[in-house]
């Protein structure tokens, strides 16, 4: 048998004393499955003294993460810590540069600096492994990278945050705000105490930035990423969107278009009878569409200490299978020097259908002026309804008026929507909600 | 750059005249993801003239497979010539035999041969690859096979054939009966001419031995899968389904229980708000619930010419990106020495819901008898419904009983519904189907 897989663990939170305890309870399966032993030979955390349920005494303790990437004797740093910069990224440098593999669940710190990570990787013959990194226990790296080699994508999209999911499901289940599901969330460990990065879509940027990357070839453009958060979701609009046969959902889309890539994060609209719609709560799913396969959904657990550390441990695994210098494995997919920098489209140019939920002053020829504003800008009409507003029904002064839309430009629609508001006909800021196409 | 990949293909239908054309169209891209160049250079099949729409002049013929396999230049043998004998069989130990890699699309070989041709290959230190032999393009063997190392599974199942969930999902959507939709699947191309083998179960079955081996690290044992199709399901069940919130789907489950592990391809219930439940027509899926990641679901196109080259190529891919000799990866996840004989649980044993539809003659009495037999053998009832069949309303000497159990054993079912037709209170064979939880 080969000699055993020495790992060193950077980061001893959920997820990390998960790994921990994973690699020492499945220690035989795992030795059968990869042909050696897998053992962690040294940790580092902040906090030597807190008390995390796994035993970590027979293991070297390294205050500094940094230190033990460089010195310790180990073959793997698999990097826990988070943040795309400070330790977690001079770790991460420092085991490359000293020719160890690094399995990490950093998702922030590939988006920022992936493309000069995976050529140090590279240029070392040494594995840079990140399942862990987008959608939790979802092998969606390892499909995209290895399963799909030879398909040409045109488009990944998915349900990348647990958080954002857990809300909209309820509001949608049960009728409850958005403030009060956030509130639920919190107290139930689903949110954090600031959860501003995951409503308004920053985490799933930064996982989508990292699948556009592989799908498309592309070096990783997380500020290219079109954002858009859950935070102005109403009730009114998941009534509406039930009530038209939709579903919404907080997704990452990207997109090959004649304009460039599309790289978007915002509340869209999917069909209530597609799969991905089914997918409730906390769990996560992502769609890739390709030429020669063509729709592959994976649907999983996105989060969690556990289902994490599964990733981890299988990044760790095929380490430990791969003959160290003898496997060709670019960490995105294709090799960091091809490349390409991420062709942008611009949100303007996205193509595709509209919801829109207007409130509008109750007066005689409102209706027709809104009509007129998206024929004029060559916008075509699925429906248009006009109802008594749902938040206060004795206000005769206000209607609700819906409109599905037909394929459009986002222009158009953003120009219309400027051109009512100046009209005076509103009431309040329009509420603009993509429709996006799903099996 | 490495030396070329040399790759033999043995069968050019339909899925082995898209993998030419994608190793041709894609060479650019495989050679950049893979590191090195993948060429044909070999192909066999029976008849040298048939037309295939790919140009396979560059490539040595031969009409022989197992020749090519032992004689032609090649690293790596791609079988897809079918069947659980003769050529394909006789090609792929050859291939082995002589130290080459082998890809194969065969399911049929794998569940009957599997054991002998991992050992095979990993004495040789090659790689036998068969993504494609289940769930055609989903990439579902690679998932259990490697990013589950280290967790333990205790159930996988899934929609596993697409002529069945096809059939199953028209006579549910349009209320077609079973023969008219095996009917118009047959002019579609869904179906074989004779069916038997996938409206039986039996190929669902093949796939299932498969996955039932990498699940739990047994010896696959198809003889050992306990099979029921879905030619005895009426639309008075689908119907009745419906109303009870769920959907039948013909569902392969392996699942580890106290008696043993469960192998078992079946008509099943399924809630008709899972994820699954909306898995419509030709598709696939397959979820596989572990202690570690929770539960994982995969849906995609599961059949198809290029869904199915799909897997191929990457199979090819991932060998292209292995060093021959350097890499441990055991066929079904575990070395092939280490494969235990399946421990087979009697189907008598298997616990779960129930849905019972019944016929009955109306008379005075009847349901008291059904209901007493029932509890007689220990089943506790979720509901029980009598109603004039679906059939024909104006038969006022019948009636429908539809009850649903909660969880009972097989053997309790057999055991109530034998005594109720000894009762003499039946008109015709009982309907059972199994409810199978879902999330």
């Amino acid at each position: 048998m080969t000699e055993p897989l020495r790992i060193g663990i950077a980061g001893l939170g959920t997820v990390g004393a998960s790994v921990v305890r994973v690699l020492h309870e499945k220690a035989g399966q795992l030795s059968r499955q990869c042909g050696r032993d897998i053992i962690v030979t040294a940790v580092s955390a902040r906090d030597r003294l807190r008390v995390r349920g796994v035993d970590v005494s027979a293991m070297t303790w390294f205050d500094d993460p940094e230190a033990m990437a460089k010195g310790a004797p180990i073959d793997v740093l698999v990097e826990l810590i988070g943040g795309d910069s400070g330790p977690a990224e001079h770790c991460v440098r420092s085991a490359l540069a000293a020719g160890r593999h690094v399995v990490t669940a950093n998702k922030a710190l590939l988006a920022r600096h992936g493309v000069s990570l995976a050529t140090m990787a590279e240029e070392r013959g040494v594995l840079l492994n990140f399942e862990a990194a987008v959608a939790g226990g979802i092998p969606v790296i390892k499909a995209m990278r290895e399963s799909l080699s030879g398909n040409t994508v045109s488009r990944v999209f998915g349900i990348l945050n647990g958080t954002c999911n857990y809300i909209l499901t309820r509001m949608e289940r049960e009728g409850i705000s958005f403030d009060a599901c956030l509130k639920d969330a919190q107290r139930l460990g689903y949110a954090e105490a600031d959860p501003t990065f995951d409503i308004e879509g920053n985490d799933t940027a930064h996982k989508l930035a990292i699948l556009t990357s592989i799908a498309f070839g592309t070096q990783a453009a997380p500020d290219a990423i079109y954002l858009e958060g859950i935070s102005n979701i109403s009730l009114a609009d998941i009534r509406a969107a039930k009530a038209l046969g939709y579903k919404i959902k907080l997704l990452g889309v990207a997109q090959k278009t004649p304009a460039g890539i599309e790289q978007r994060v915002h509340p869209t609209m999917v069909p209530e009878a597609s799969v991905i719609a089914q997918v409730d709560g906390v769990t996560n799913a992502v769609a890739i569409e390709t030429d020669i396969l063509g729709e592959l959904l994976m649907v999983g657990p996105g989060a969690g200490g556990n289902a994490t550390a599964s990733a981890v441990v299988g990044d760790i695994a095929d380490i430990a299978k791969a003959r160290p210098g003898f496997q060709h494995a670019p960490a995105f997919g294709h090799p960091a020097k091809t490349l390409q920098p991420c062709p942008k489209a611009e949100m303007r140019s996205h193509a595709g259908g509209y919801f829109i939920r207007l409130t509008v002053h109750d007066r005689i020829g409102v209706f027709a002026a809104i009509a007129t504003r998206m024929a004029q800008n060559g916008i075509s009409l699925e429906s248009i309804v006009q109802h008594n507003p749902d938040d206060d029904a004795s206000d005769v002064t206000r209607k609700t008026v819906i409109m599905v839309t037909h394929e459009t430009s986002e222009a158009a629609i953003r120009t219309a929507t400027a051109e009512m508001l100046e009209d005076g006909h509103l009431t309040d800021k329009p509420q603009v909600i993509r429709i996006e196409r799903a099996g």
